[in-house]
């Protein structure tokens, strides 16, 4: 049986160079389209059951996140719901996986794959759930829906949103964690939280980059966490939308949920360089982390991106829009491709299941602080 | 909260001529990618629960069976698994669905939708089953996979395939049924079966036309089932693939699985018309058929395609081609978008879940003249 | 840790004699309540994760069928939903169950059980399917309700029941069968069948002997299935509550639901020596036999009980009873403890799933002489 | 169709004084065995579909905790899986539940039931999870196995149990939202409570008094939680065998798990009256009731049991005797027959579902105090 490598999916991504034996199979990732980034690839292998197989990703020096590809160890899947880790390097540009594919197709990824499927499986659970609106904040540049799911709540207005960059999947996992809890009657920290707050939230800021099989743009090459300081319809409608709707609400809560291709940890990015900082933000920032910290052992605060120093952030990330604009507590959260160091899987490494455990406590987090928003 | 129509997804298709209001949407088919043929559409709808929507869609005359939309009824769903009925009307070219929005976000379709996402499931799912093995038989010109599932069994050679045409989704529905009866450890039938014969099924034969939400054709406008005389690598693949591993087992029966937009009823048609016809050919056809009949309500033989006259059938078609070329049992199993007649279902019609049960019957009618197959 | 073995919980029955180390645990078989019959055992053995174990049943001599017991395995589980055989033999009364546990605990019975819980379960499930009834027919001798499930139809009456022996769960599984084809709507033989008839079933005759653990008595030793000439409030109120609805109703088709611990082989027991037989029962009762087996391989009619001589029928028995004082078929199925040699599966045997199969079978069978039950 | 009660099944409690009717069914609870205790029920009533009941327990008077029937609720289920709370009144001793059955046949209960078939339902599951072993540590007075779950792990010892009282189901509900946490190899307060302790668990410390309905004994009227100073294998084997056991690994960490008949709020019983009694251990205690009302909106520490005076704790209750006998933090952790007033639920009350969160939170609050606990 000849072997098989096909891309042409939800979500998919790659282009074959050849596939002429199970250790002669050589890849490259295509780039997000009007744009130079690439890192996430999703296919599937067929016709090498029981065979020892090198993939070889030729093209991975010139990716986005060169420095994510060592110990990187890409993810497999037989039956599309549980992926596991399989053994993978990388050198002078090559990411090579290593796979004895226990079935005759395999489904090879970057993380979990999230597609639009999926997502609006999720749109429409969620939506039947008591005290839940769903609307289409507009139409993507590829005629997609983006979607906002309202959670009825007291005052305070808590924004999150996810997948800015399509290709961090993890970070729509994280929101099935969250929704999970928020919908469930039987959660006092979803009860306590909902008396407080209303839930706005965005489940993927990036519809066309996540069905194209893109890393880190829309569909004409627009990085969207690098919009929020003057989105246009023709370029990042996305970001139009989602900070129109913002606006409407006012928020005293944003988080932005995102994946890092080279940290092997999670953590949260601040705000610090923002022009109308205040104390009580910064404070809120460092309180909100270390509760975190001391509820999930998967989070940690040592490690991260340095701060911005002073007045001198980047107003274009949504992060820093909003906590300047709102006056709020604002982040980034940032989970990673790899594993969380802290607290290593070898067999899944970070994964879906991880992601909503954590959307699950930064919640908890969220209650320990949620008298202080305002 | 505006009204949105969006079909940017995995099998959609519409286009939105306006949605100015519930009562105010009007839509239309877009057409097969290189081809007239047009009938299938698949949406979703956003914006309008609680209000009585009215939505036009007003090409059909042009469509490729206007004498399927008279007494047709749309199916709508909440939650993308269970798909119901609703009120259609159909008068001067434009079909009319009435629906008052049980959801935020609903989405309509002529039949239930199978997307390819649902294919992948499909697959993986069938492979873990013992004794199975799937293989790609080739590549699409979208460059997808074109799969096959073998199932080991005794001498006698059985091919299944499935939407030829890809916007008659009711047929791969039936090919769950016929998986998982035939994956049933416990099924008599099944263990009887696969004592006698082994399986060749290819649920999905136009993967291009499935994903894009074609009615009828593959990605370069060919209608799969006028192809199998000649196919070729540039204008019908799928074909050529098929056609070369069914060469290779030869076939001692082989069933085409479809739907038809205007009869409601569920029908076999035959290869009447073949050069070679043999009276064991034509005896095991009419005993199939008055089998089929016993055992499924849902199934008839009094309505049904006129046979062709004798020389005179159209060798393009595969059910032709085949009982032609293996001499066997061959077959085109019609199922209806409407609703079986026989044994109406006011709420959901003709439905995955009956196209199922008939998958199920048709392996039982198969046991009953399998040892005359050859 | 030591090994321990427990049968005090539903549906359980065994006696410790010594369980001293893997190899030395001998047990005992209790009598049913008020009687010498006893052969059902379930049982938990703990403490013996991976080690080879050696259980001796060690007064199977004198239990109720020892023919029953050559070429007999013991069914294990260690999530008490998945059965399997074990190797087991049988030689001078003892019956010898070799097993090496695959969890710390696991369950050993005679066949996979059906216990009340397990039956209230059931109750309340079908009981939500739409044009069911359930009612209390009466109570049994140890204060538990006698369960009977009306299903809404045409005019012909169809009582179905089970159990009679409680120790023959299979009884109950074949139940799970036909309600599970009864109750779904897009099943066509179903539907066709509610049409023409009214269903009244009867899961489980013998709720005080399931409970009890018993192989074929109620609460007071009394076998329900020679009580039907006279039956008593006193010593089987089963049988007076279940005669009494059947009067109610009357009669067109009936089935009583048994295991048979000896014969490998699914087969049916009719009614040939009641005093009023007519040719048109006898030629029903052959038809359906005949269908049944051609719509199921697990099923034949070569071998059997012999039939009783002309009017020496057994009217204590309820197939004889019923078909004399209604004239009309009735019938007992007979499943085995064993496996069916048509058809025999090494690694479950006959198992629930199969029972279920054979359930829906039983109903397909009906159809094909619906018409000719009046 | 008549009004029929009964509750001669797993858990079952109840004697009927009457059932003339919707309006007139006159019930009284049974005593435990060899005892005056009584306060639990669970019954089945059957054939009053749709009509309003009156369903009068005539001696609660009586009953153990008279003061727990002012603002009590029962509870309702017809699918046996979902309770809901039913209008309840409570005057002169005779406690009067009005329901409208929704089916033929309704369950109503004290509290949410937990049967021994879901009991071993629940070891079989939980002996399947890596690093999981089971172990009968005993046999009770009734021949059941009293089963304890050992999951392995890091060097301190940390034991939970369950149901002393069996009448006390909430108990059990909170043991599956311990398990379901310790078990998941995603969550990483259980990877990090794993890497520092071993777990215990005694589930369900009294089975007898659980299968036959008790409210707070065992089979001979033995009321566990005042055994623990001199237990005897004739009358208190369960708590002989627990004590063995946890002398045999000493203990670190102890939660008794109860429910309060009276009080709707959750909360922690200590040990202050011990002879023995540290500061470190009273710190530990006010930490960790503290932590679990930061954690948990349904937990308080404002109500609960007055503390005995110093030196006059009751040794025959479990958790004085471990404080005082391990010197170790030790706790009673009751939860409410009623409703959390902190956070109420008029549809559910206290439920099985906040339970097993309750049962995650307690979890998340031990690694809090973890690392001081030796």
């Amino acid at each position: 049986m000849p072997i098989t490598v096909s891309a042409a999916f939800d979500s998919g991504n790659i282009e074959v160079l050849r596939a002429d034996g199970p250790q002669a199979i050589d890849l490259a990732i295509r780039k997000d389209a009007h744009s130079d980034f690439y890192q996430w690839f999703y296919f599937r292998l067929s016709g090498a059951r029981g065979e020892a197989c090198r993939v070889r990703i030729t093209n991975c020096a010139g990716s986005a996140y060169p420095g994510g590809w060592p110990d990187y160890r890409a993810v497999v899947s037989t039956d599309r719901q549980t992926w596991t880790r399989t053994e993978t390097s990388y050198a002078d540009g090559i990411l090579t996986i290593d796979v004895t594919p226990a079935a005759d197709s395999i489904w090879i990824a970057y993380f979990a794959p999230y597609t639009m499927e999926r997502h609006h499986d999720l749109i429409a659970r969620i939506a039947a759930a008591p005290g839940v609106t769903t609307r289409v904040l507009g139409t993507t540049l590829d005629g997609q829906d983006l979607d906002c799911i309202d959670i009825a709540g007291g005052p305070l207005q808590v924004w999150l949103y996810a997948r800015q960059h399509p290709g961090e999947t993890m970070a729509e996992y994280w929101m099935e964690g969250a929704f999970d809890r928020l919908i469930d009657a039987a959660d006092p920290v979803a009860t306590a939280l909902r008396a407080k707050a209303s839930f706005h939230i965005i489940p993927n800021m990036n519809p066309d980059g996540s069905r194209r099989g893109h890393l880190r743009t829309n569909a004409v090459g627009a990085n969207l966490n690098r919009e929020w300081a003057g989105p246009t319809l023709d370029r990042s409608p996305e970001v139009v939308h989602a900070l129109a709707a913002m606006d409407a609400t006012g928020a005293d809560f944003t988080m932005d949920v995102h994946g890092d291709e080279s940290l092997p940890h999670n953590f949260i990015a601040g705000f610090e360089g923002i022009p109308k900082i205040t104390d009580r933000q910064l404070g809120l920032l460092g309180d909100y982390k270390a509760i975190l910290a001391r509820l999930s052992p998967d989070f940690q605060t040592r490690i991260g991106y340095p701060p911005s120093a002073p007045g001198r952030a980047n107003l274009t990330m949504s992060t820093n829009q909003l906590a300047n604009r709102f006056g709020c507590l604002a982040m980034t959260l940032e989970m990673p491709f790899k594993d969380a160091a802290e607290n290593p899987d070898p067999v899944a490494g970070w994964s879906p299941e991880r992601c909503r455990a954590l959307g699950r406590d930064c919640l908890a987090a969220l209650l320990e602080v949620v008298d202080r928003l305002r």
